[in-house]
């Protein structure tokens, strides 16, 4: 019975229950918990203690020493840290009001529970809805986040605003009579843009009986909705007699079950709880199971990592290990280097004077079994040449060898292949060096120094080309991650992530291609494009770009990381994710347009990024004084 | 012979001449001394040094080992440190060209030329005018401009785009024609916006013949412009054959001399050149003479001071010599005590027990000697209390005392106002505790404290109320100047300031108001105020609010620094200034809309600040975390 904590990789079920009075604390904790619910929210303070500030030194009613809600010692303290979330006063909170009298005790009485709720340590307190205009409230709010520690501020967000309930359901479903001040995600927008993007406030959604139109819900992919809020006015009542929700809700409930979300049932009367939980569990429980690949990929899901740096360090063991398990990218190699063979003209070569297949960069060797499978395959003969910088991957490799009896087949390099001085020439060169962005690896200035190798004019470089693409998106969940860091390099470094609570705002564009071999005069591997995005959705905000990579191995055989053409199944590379300083807000229907630069020197490739339109934000990383991959 | 430092106080008259080609630059530079020009500026390469990049390796004409242009050895060092400007060549660089070889080629020359201008440790280097696009031509010089250390980068932007001057009068006079791709200070706003508002990067205006609209040259009244070009084919030719400008010209120069600008004469002649030089000098000399204030102002003209903090600290006696000096408020203040001691009613006092003035805050004495002024004038006997919290003034006061003969009229309390323990009570109590933005000294807190010595209901408040004003603001010269500081406390600390390069984007409006003295219930002296601007300028950038006040001493008695009704001559208070973390873009007839608050607790008052429209940006200062005045 606790509150679960954020990003755990188990989905588990928590379900709590919002009670408009506590009539014995202890008594409705234990109820709650007999009901199988795992927290409740409590109104923090009795609504008989009405507080009046501005009044305080006259010996009103309402007297400065009576205390204004019940005694902390009512619980144990470890009951007010895992199963209470506090709930401020609706009623008594107006912080915009145009009545001095109402404002100024609002705003008193809203710190005052706030304080009270930081000092029980409950773990989230739940705020009244803000509307477009919540100014004051939003700065109040923002004075008390500036002092909080571990306790999260949940403030509720009605789906829909209680203006477009009022409109019949035709209206709404249009979506064009909502204008943005009944938008109530440009509530939410509104009052976190002016708390600064804090990192301990999250939306608490409330449901309402009628659903917004599909681009409103849209709307909340990127946000980090810590609570949906369940009212049992929502439920229908099946044959049976038991509570039920609607198709439409039962749709929404079950795109938001993978977002590792809690729930909140809330209505008047405990009898009938029981039932309304039992059927959020039941819904819950009902997902379709998840995949292999599904389970694998969600301790990953949000979770930055710096990309790798196999150019400047040596991989580890266990680094290899995962990625050799890959079932996709090494049978779509094994067909690229079958089809090269194939190409091939059996004229060229004799039994003493075989094709020469070099792989650059063989790490413990797949590549090596993927060649010589294919040699297989395509009966033709082959001398396989496998250079490898990193001396504890020789290790292996070579004893690899000696496993798969290879002796006469492979040679090991134990080299840097820009620096391995021979006059074999290679037909086939074989390499693995792309990053998630394609080239963020230096796989273009590896090849292009590895080439040499290449017999002239007529060698083949697997992969022949790629390109990187990248997408704007919306994800409050990536950004906050980057802004707990706190420092202005993490805002400028690109990051490998598995996206998960976010909303790509326009389909994917190319961005850079390079090709191999490379045989241009001057090889110039910096690159410079700029891009527009036409976005189709509503208002929303713009934190950065995701990058993929499309990759030809060979002629028709491709590995892709880009939604339009994944290569299902494969899974050694998550895409990039791209920073953006400082949210930008995207107004609906709007032209998003970006610039990407990849720069270099002698000892560093990078990349530069800005954002043009809607609004011009300051170039990021300049010179690579945040990011770069050293050559 | 030197280019002028910024923020020095004299406005020197400083004119450079810009040269299309060397012939021999010794010769060149000693030829523009003889004609008593400052400065030169120089192209950094021979235009026949054309330089191809992308086949270096190809043994081309160009080869890699010619130098590209002439030696550093030409030259001593401090002339090249103090005389020359360099220029970057126009012809080579089209940075964004859709020419991969030509945009190559652009940027290696450019960085090049960059380069060696500061490795020669030139003053300051000016490149090509950009356009509206010029994306990858700012990436590139935002990278050298992060490499840079005391060179300064100043970059041509016309007056009218090239495409405006092929319009006939009337229609860019109209000004509508005037697209925003074709206006030039969104050039320069795009360029810089992309380099991060870099401290090293300012605007060369060159002028056209034909001059834009008064709109569009007041988009440049907040830019902080380095450097005028005149070129000599604007120039007229008067009656006795030498050159003249038209009367618009004339017009726009005059403004510009008042900012500290230097001037470049470029043409192609060396013969002409002393001509015009003496025609810009003559105009420069010829401007009206500065009044005494101006040239008591001119050190403090966009120098940022943190605001007084007299509560806690005790002033300095120069601070004290120095503002007792103001010619205007202490005249009001004796008008003030004067009407108000008319207005009592004779027959409530007699000789023994004489009208009571309390003076707090006392200082040095300049009120007690406006109070016994206006007694005198009056004709009305008082009784003199002079509380005063500083020791030091203390001993001035009571020297005066001595000096004034003021015996048996003056009583000095040496105690805060907030702490003497009296049974006297004042008929009128008169301070002097306002700061640039009225209540910012604590002027409110203070009199709160002190009106418990005012006879009830019918004592009288010098100042009996004041009113805090703001208006949005335009100026990289005060944003830079915080900029300067380089920490997140310094964006959220308002600073008392003499705007001079800034642009005020609307009227001000009054903000918050304290009434004294104050009988409510519960004195509140928290304030919040959102205010909404609609600008009638075109496109602009806003860097802040600039803050005024507005104080009636007593009735018709005014004193204010709100310019609608400024009390000229008053040089106690310059306004104040509040900054935004990051400047919005404001496009043209926008509404601005901002809030402000005014908050405390038991120890400190601080303000809180932020736009709420054309944009939403975070509250600045929450908390009082980087600027509050202690009670």
């Amino acid at each position: 019975m606790e509150v679960t904590k954020i990003n755990t990789a188990q989905y588990e079920f928590s379900c709590g229950v919002e009670l408009e009075t506590v009539v014995n604390i202890l008594n409705d904790i234990e109820r709650a918990y007999q009901l199988d619910y795992h927290f409740l929210i409590l109104p923090i303070s009795h609504p008989r203690f009405n507080r009046d500030f501005t009044a305080l030194s006259l010996g009103n009613s309402f007297s400065n020493k009576a205390p204004f809600t019940r005694s902390d010692v009512l619980l144990p303290s470890n009951y007010w840290k895992s199963v209470v979330v506090g709930k401020v006063s609706e009623s008594v909170v107006d912080c915009d009001s145009s009545d001095y009298h109402i404002r100024v005790n609002s705003i008193k009485t809203l710190k005052q529970e706030i304080s009270w709720a930081a000092h029980l340590s409950l773990p989230a307190i739940l705020l009244p809805s803000p509307n477009y205009s919540s100014i004051h409230y939003a700065q109040a709010v923002n004075q008390s986040l500036s002092s909080l520690h571990n306790m999260r501020v949940w403030i509720r967000i009605p789906l829909l605003s209680p203006k477009s309930q009022l409109l019949n359901k035709e209206e709404y479903i249009k979506g064009e009579e909502l204008d943005k001040v009944d938008n109530t995600w440009e509530w939410w927008n509104n009052f976190r843009s002016l708390c600064g993007n804090s990192l301990n406030l999250f939306p608490a959604l409330e449901l309402t009986s009628d659903l917004p139109d599909k681009e409103q819900l849209q709307q909340w992919c990127g946000e980090q909705i810590k609570c949906v809020i369940i009212p049992t006015s929502i439920f229908l009542t099946n044959s049976a007699g038991y509570p039920t929700l609607s198709r439409a809700h039962q749709a929404f409930l079950k795109k938001l079950f993978n977002l590792n979300i809690q729930y909140v049932v809330t209505g008047n009367e405990m009898e009938q709880l029981e039932d309304y939980k039992t059927y959020v569990k039941f819904l819950h429980g009902n997902q379709k199971p998840m995949t292999e690949d599904e389970y694998f990929e969600m301790p990953y899901l949000d979770f930055l990592q710096a990309p790798l740096q196999p150019l400047m360090d040596n991989l580890e063991s266990q680094t290899y290990e995962v990625f050799e398990k890959d079932p996709i990218k090494y049978r779509e190699y094994q067909n690229a280097v079958r089809e090269a063979l194939l190409d091939l003209d059996d004229k060229d070569y004799t039994e003493d004077n075989p094709i020469v297949i070099m792989v650059v960069g063989a790490g413990r060797g797949p590549l090596v079994k993927c060649s010589i499978n294919a040699s297989i395959e395509a009966k033709k003969k082959v001398k396989v040449f496998a250079v490898e910088k990193n001396p504890n991957a020789i290790v292996t490799l070579r004893n690899r060898v000696i496993l798969e009896g290879w002796e006469d087949l492979v040679t090991i390099i134990d080299s840097d292949m820009r620096e391995w001085d021979t006059e074999y020439r290679a037909d086939i060169m074989v390499s693995e060096l792309l990053g998630s962005f394609g080239d963020n690896e230096l796989s273009p200035e590896c090849l292009d120094g590895a080439q040499k190798y290449l017999k002239k004019d007529k060698g083949i470089s697997i992969p022949c080309w790629y390109t990187s693409y990248i997408a704007p998106i919306s994800s409050s969940k990536l950004y906050n991650e980057v802004s707990t860091f706190g420092e202005l390099k993490h805002y400028e470094t690109p990051y490998v992530v598995k996206p998960h609570n976010y909303h790509q705002l326009a389909e994917s564009k190319p961005l850079f291609t390079f090709k191999h071999p490379n045989y241009d005069k001057v090889i110039d591997n910096s690159r410079t494009e700029i891009l527009e995005f036409q976005t189709t959705v509503k208002s929303t905000v713009c934190h950065g770009f995701i990058g993929y990579f499309d990759c030809c191995l060979y002629k028709n055989v491709h590995i892709s990381i880009n939604p339009k053409n994944f290569s299902t199944g494969m899974f050694s590379w998550f895409p990039i994710y791209f920073p953006l300083k400082e949210p930008v807000y995207i107004p609906q229907n709007s032209t998003i347009k970006c610039s990407f630069w990849r720069t270099n020197n002698k000892t560093k490739v990078w990349y530069e990024w800005c954002l043009l339109s809607p609004q011009i934000t300051p170039i990021q990383n300049v010179n690579g004084r945040s990011y770069y991959i050293g050559l």
